[in-house]
């Protein structure tokens, strides 16, 4: 048995197909939905089919934009030398929460995972090489995650790379802030002590 | 610092409002429904726009409903004798799920609450009282949750109920099937031993 309203059932669907969102937790939703002033309703409908209609996908970094090149890429007060790479939209936004970074960024779109179909082809390497080749670039930081996949895809653009002189670094793998020393795993512990630097 | 396209972070923006979604979901969310395909989005605004236009509240039982009467209340093959009063929509769904019960139901839109200003005269009280006055009930079954506030109104909803003569009866509380003597709250202990059934 599902709601008595059949629309209802149809939105809790939609809301159930997306990730993350359980079968309860969608009919929750659409209840909450069915609560909502109409104006506040109309406004999410329209957010939904703004973002399909006007975000694109920058033609230098990769990066999701309105307008191209994005705003990092034509910001003439960052470091245009330096370039760091990500796998993923969400990643740029990460490393921009810090505040501590200036440069560009190029977003590759994932990792080489051979298994799952993805190798160089399916990833924005091509257009990284474009760019190195053809922009002063002094260094390219490698931001990817620090899983296996994250790991062969360093490795694999660092041998890529090397051949245009530029600097290329990757970033330090070591304790989270705030982390036990005695809860740590092996691994990470091991990348800690191999990337100590002197204070 | 956001998205870089604005109106992908209007649209985290208005998930994030949703209940249980917090700003990191929302972003994913958001970042979900831009590699969706288009018709699938259009298809989640639709259906966002069809629930409000669509959906009321059935004029008998106050359950939601695209028809008035609720497809449950014009159901000739339900006991029109029987009356479940429940808190919300979600409970009706509840006790569907069940195939066990057959009766009407009364949403009666929430539990009295002084302290939130719910009293009498915000819940569907008024009309459960016309409903029983109205018609021949032989059995109200009073499915509140099992809280202080729900106590309270099952309380005062069945000294109202009593003077039309009719069955006035509550929903067992004892252990939840599956659930474990040893980690049973004592409230919990105390009412499935005051419920005991002879066998």
């Amino acid at each position: 048995m599902v709601f008595t309203a059949t629309s209802l059932e149809e939105l809790a669907e939609h809301f159930a197909q997306l990730p993350g969102i359980g079968r309860k937790t969608a009919h929750r939703l659409a209840l909450y939905i069915l609560k909502m002033p109409h104006e506040e309703v109309s406004a999410l409908a329209n957010a939904l089919l703004t973002v399909k209609e006007k975000v694109r996908y920058c033609s230098l970094c990769a990066n999701i934009t309105e307008n191209d090149p994005c705003i990092i890429c034509s910001d003439p007060k960052r470091d245009h030398s330096l370039i760091c790479v990500v796998e993923e939209p969400n990643d740029v936004l990460a490393i921009e929460k810090t505040n501590e970074y200036h440069g560009l960024y190029h977003v590759l779109g994932g990792v080489l995972s051979p298994l799952d179909g993805i190798g160089p082809e399916e990833l924005k390497i091509k257009e990284l090489l474009h760019r190195v080749s053809t922009t002063h670039i002094d260094e390219v930081i490698l931001a990817l995650n620090p899983n296996v996949e994250g790991e062969a895809t360093t490795l694999y653009l660092a041998k890529l790379l090397k051949p245009f002189g530029m600097k290329v670094t990757r970033i330090a793998r070591g304790l989270p802030v705030g982390a036990d020393l005695e809860f740590a795993d092996e691994a990470t512990v091991t990348r800690a002590l191999e990337g100590r630097i002197v204070i």
